[in-house]
């Protein structure tokens, strides 16, 4: 009895010779079968079966006639014939609705010649089922059909989540969340020596931490939070010699509403000691392209990199779209003398530019309501909005500024962009920040009309990686006095090395050892080298962002306390897996999401509760009839 | 550049000829120091590296004279011995405290003749270095020395959490959790089929759901709740066909004060469709085998079975200490007429037992101050606590009712428990479950006390696992009117097959599909086969439980769609890896615990929050000195 597998110790164990038994005997030792009643899977069976026993547990797909099912798992469909001895059956198999659940046992035959199915992966076989047992009735009419989901609106989804959990595409999407999260655990733990840690999520309120979920106690007016990431624990077990430390940590922020966030969500955390910025991405890197599906084209290391100056240079944004080109091309020089006013600078030289990007062929693609969309929300983002300029011939330009337009100017800007016929060129004036900012906006809006609109765009064929670096350390303060500074990224990050003089004196001038990675425009990671030395740590803390130190003292003693030099990353893990499986929202990939006004729909949550049953946690709340 | 290894790439994207980068050419292709500025780890070297040259980064442990260094990380340490020219560093190194950080480069060679160090791993080589780098240094006088902490008191720990995590047992303990969580994930998705879901921690409040933690949310009075365990979501994703889940689940549970519970706990939660009883266990004990550390005494399967009737009879208790015999036995008949009078039952003779246990050469080991220790517990217990006796020879019996013992029922005694000169007796009167809970539990004193005084009781150098099943579906409810039921364990658990009709009439009656895995006294797994019925779910829930079914309308409606019948199990893990790691308590398992008031005194969790704070909740507290 020492070592032989689960499925014959259940048979032995099991004195009762129950249609379980008989299941668990012929079932498999290893696979999606094992310790279970069927012994195969719905997807599995193919010619080299014919002849075997199988039995097959799943929903009712569609009945053809009263001895025909379609029985489907989350694997596969499988065609069911059942024998006439069951036939008599009738009456109960004519009364099952369709997901109702069955198991059937029979032996695998080839289906007759010419009635097999190439696009059905078992489409060559039948099961021949002289055994019927109905598991559990479905009920007749259901909020929708699961091979029709697509059709079905996303409240209804949300509203019958354990259905729309049977579709084609949520079981992918959820088992390649789990294939790509396990690869990624075996990559660090087995193969490069990573401690799981897990750390916990019932913390105390941080400086700054506006949006951190409260948890009330039974100490009066004390609170726990919910952190927004594992960041102090993960930096204290670095001062606690775990040195490689990872955990696909649940995270949690309170935002309100915004659109494809989530109240709670995953990252995969990561810290190391002894390590500097290169050897983080080269981790990444790597682990990235060991856990990468199967399925999808392979990716190609080492990730480009570019800095922050370069990524708001050319695309207006710190997390570019590299998956296409139109970067933005400073035109200053060419346009100083154009003619046009709105291109002439009321203000010094130095926060003044022009500047443009070009979508090749726009022409064939974009109409007359296209372009006034684009201005619409183009004047949104900036008083003034875009020039767009149809290059209908080189001397032929069509804009609302070519009659102003000097023809050398003309030629100066048509040789920059090196236009062609037909092309469309989108330009901006005004302060680099907000020309960037908005250029970044309209590169991306004038891409997806071009799309929409039939153009080839984006490269949607492979996944385009790219480090963004090199950020600066500290940002002037939103809503802040002037001069008043905020951290960019986190108080932790570590300056560069050539900036730890720099810090002490004009810290807005520091460069951060931050690292951001792009995939496809979205940002799925950020990362640093974090601050090692407890004195550098508290004048960050104290000096430059004026914030009230004492809540920080237990991680100012740790770094006083021998603590390694250290650096991590975390991986947005939800957005990840959206972008593998193809999907617009991360709603798509997590199980049970929450609409953008937090609520579960399945479940009804958050839910009313009263003040009776508050008391124990010393609160109340004043809402009228919420009160008995 | 395509496939080449983390470090190689590291080397080549890095243009700065740095420490670090020389660092990395030096680093291993896998294992605990790719990527990394180390190329070893401290307790990896040994006689095969000698004439290597080699980085380590560690914390120095110890320091003798102005040139030798023990090295310490995660992994062991090592001896290093710096070479002259770092030698006039002299008082940069003679200043160096104890824990501070440090990188060493330099080649491996033997120690002298008859210096080697056969106690310490690496105690054949030292590191003769050429380079010499001060990481980071630590205060002169830390709270308590690492390698002592064992004298240290565990409050001081907790506050210091981050030193107390570099103590050798710490790190193992951590270790080990990380190991033994990996392999049970790799069992259950690689070899098994099993998918990973993360499942939602912001949920609703459930019927009975005293001990949920509340989260405020923006939506005024309603509140999300931190569930106790996955129950609801893992059955729904039964019903969507996932049909075989695991998560390593975060869960929560609000109970005040009690010793050794955490309000944050981790389990391993699965769930199964198309499965029995006996397959779920099966899968358990395959899952333990093969997670199992190798450094601990193998397991061996299948587990012993017994029933919750039988364990109750002969332990007390419904999670038997299998490890030591000491079982209660029934000697009401033996002592029917035994003249004295605690024995005389004053009520029907369903109602009345006499029970005892044997201490076997217990007279050995027990003084008078532990059988008085011992009767003042059970008086605890119950009134008129235990009786002891103490077979001093076959005719001489010492005991408080040895005057009052008839000849003929010390007879039938002696020879019901097989007595022998040396051996004491425990007995007790009364009610069959007060003499069960009473005698259950001085089984475990007796033990406790006769291994205190050096007696062999347990046996310590194997694991002892039990699987306890067929419980009642339901109790009667504590404070609860007569007749008035509750669910044994919870009311999704389905009744054993014999009894779906009993359910209906008599359910007080009824033994359920659930079944606990117990490891040497602790239970340590919960699970049962779940009710797929709509019909009888509502029935337990309206009829049975006299809950509100509003809250559950959407699993009851889940039941209805095609629900697949389903079981599953959570396994208690902080518990499972105290009890491998042979710790007292589950807080020596978990990197950050809280006291048992909750409280995380190294970061101060939970923290006074003020009114103004809470308003975006809608809440406020009455705490007057937390007011602003």
């Amino acid at each position: 009895m020492e070592k032989i597998c689960g499925a014959c110790r259940v048979l032995i164990r099991n004195q009762l010779a129950s249609s379980y038994v008989r299941a668990v005997i012929r079932s498999q030792h290893s696979g999606p079968s094992t310790f279970s009643l069927r012994t195969h899977s719905c997807g599995e069976l193919r010619n080299s079966h014919v002849g075997k026993e199988v039995t097959l547990c799943g929903w009712i797909q569609h009945r053809r006639y009263d001895f025909m099912l379609t029985l489907r798992d989350s694997f596969g469909t499988t065609q069911v014939v059942l024998k006439e001895q069951i036939g008599k059956d009738v009456d109960n198999i004519r009364n099952l609705s369709a997901e109702s659940v069955v198991m059937v046992t029979g032996k695998v035959q080839l289906r007759p010649d010419g009635l097999a199915n190439k696009k059905m992966s078992t489409g060559d076989i039948e099961v021949v089922a002289d055994q019927f047992e109905i598991l559990n009735n479905s009920k007749e009419s259901l909020p929708f059909e699961i091979h029709d989901f697509s059709k079905v609106k996303e409240s209804t989804r949300m509203l019958y989540r354990y259905l729309d959990l049977r579709s084609t595409r949520m079981q992918h999407n959820m088992r390649q969340r789990s294939d790509v999260a396990m690869k990624m655990r075996h990559f660090l733990w087995k193969l490069h020596g990573f401690v799981e840690v897990e750390t916990p999520t019932l913390f105390r309120r941080t400086p700054g931490g506006a949006r951190e979920y409260l948890v009330p106690t039974r100490q009066p007016g004390k609170f726990y939070t919910l952190p927004q990431s594992p960041q102090q624990f993960k930096q204290l077990l670095m001062v606690g010699a775990i040195d490689r430390y990872f955990q696909i940590a649940r995270c949690y922020r309170d935002e309100g509403s915004r659109s494809d966030r989530q109240p709670e969500f995953t990252q995969v955390d990561i810290e190391m000691s002894f390590i500097n910025k290169e050897g983080i991405q080269a981790l990444i890197e790597e682990l990235l392209q060991y856990a990468w599906p199967d399925n999808l084209p392979s990716i190609h290391l080492p990730f480009p990199r570019m800095t922050y100056a370069q990524a708001m240079d050319q695309f207006g944004t710190d997390k570019p779209d590299t998956r296409f080109d139109m970067k933005l091309q400073d035109v200053t020089r060419e346009l100083k003398d154009s003619g046009v006013a709105v291109f002439s600078s009321t203000e010094g030289n130095d926060a003044f530019v022009i500047k443009v990007f070009k979508c090749s062929k726009g022409m064939n693609y974009l109409k007359r309501k296209d372009y006034e969309d684009l201005q619409k929300e183009a004047v949104k983002l900036k008083d003034g909005g875009v020039t767009f300029i149809q290059i209908k011939d080189t001397d032929s330009w069509k804009s609302s500024i070519s009659k102003h337009l000097r023809s050398e100017a003309r030629e100066n800007l048509g040789k920059a962009m090196k236009v062609n016929p037909g092309d469309v060129l989108c330009l901006a004036a005004g302060k680099p920040d907000s020309v960037n900012s908005l250029l970044g906006q309209m590169r991306l809006a004038c891409a997806n009309r071009l799309e929409a609109n039939g153009a080839s765009v984006r490269d949607h064929g492979s996944f385009h990686f790219l480090w963004v670096e090199d950020f600066p350390l500290f940002l002037p303060k939103e809503d802040g006095q002037d001069g008043e500074l905020e951290s960019s990224h986190h108080p932790f990050t570590a300056p560069v090395d050539e900036h730890k003089e720099l810090i002490m004196t004009q810290p807005s001038q520091v460069h951060g050892q931050h690292y951001d990675l792009v995939l496809d425009g979205s940002e799925i990671a950020g990362g640093s080298i974090r601050i090692h030395d407890a004195k550098l740590q508290k004048h960050v803390l104290q000096n430059i962002l004026n914030e009230d130190a004492s809540s920080m003292q237990h991680l100012l003693e740790a770094l006083e306390s021998g603590c390694p030099p250290h650096g991590g990353i975390a991986i947005g893990f939800d957005r990840l897996i959206a972008i593998l499986a193809g999907e617009p929202s991360i709603r798509e990939v997590i199980a049970f999401p929450k609409t953008i006004d937090g609520n579960d729909l399945m479940s009804g949550a958050p839910s009313l509760l009263y003040n009776d049953e508050l008391a124990v946690y010393h609160i109340r709340h004043d809402i009228r009839d919420a009160t008995k």
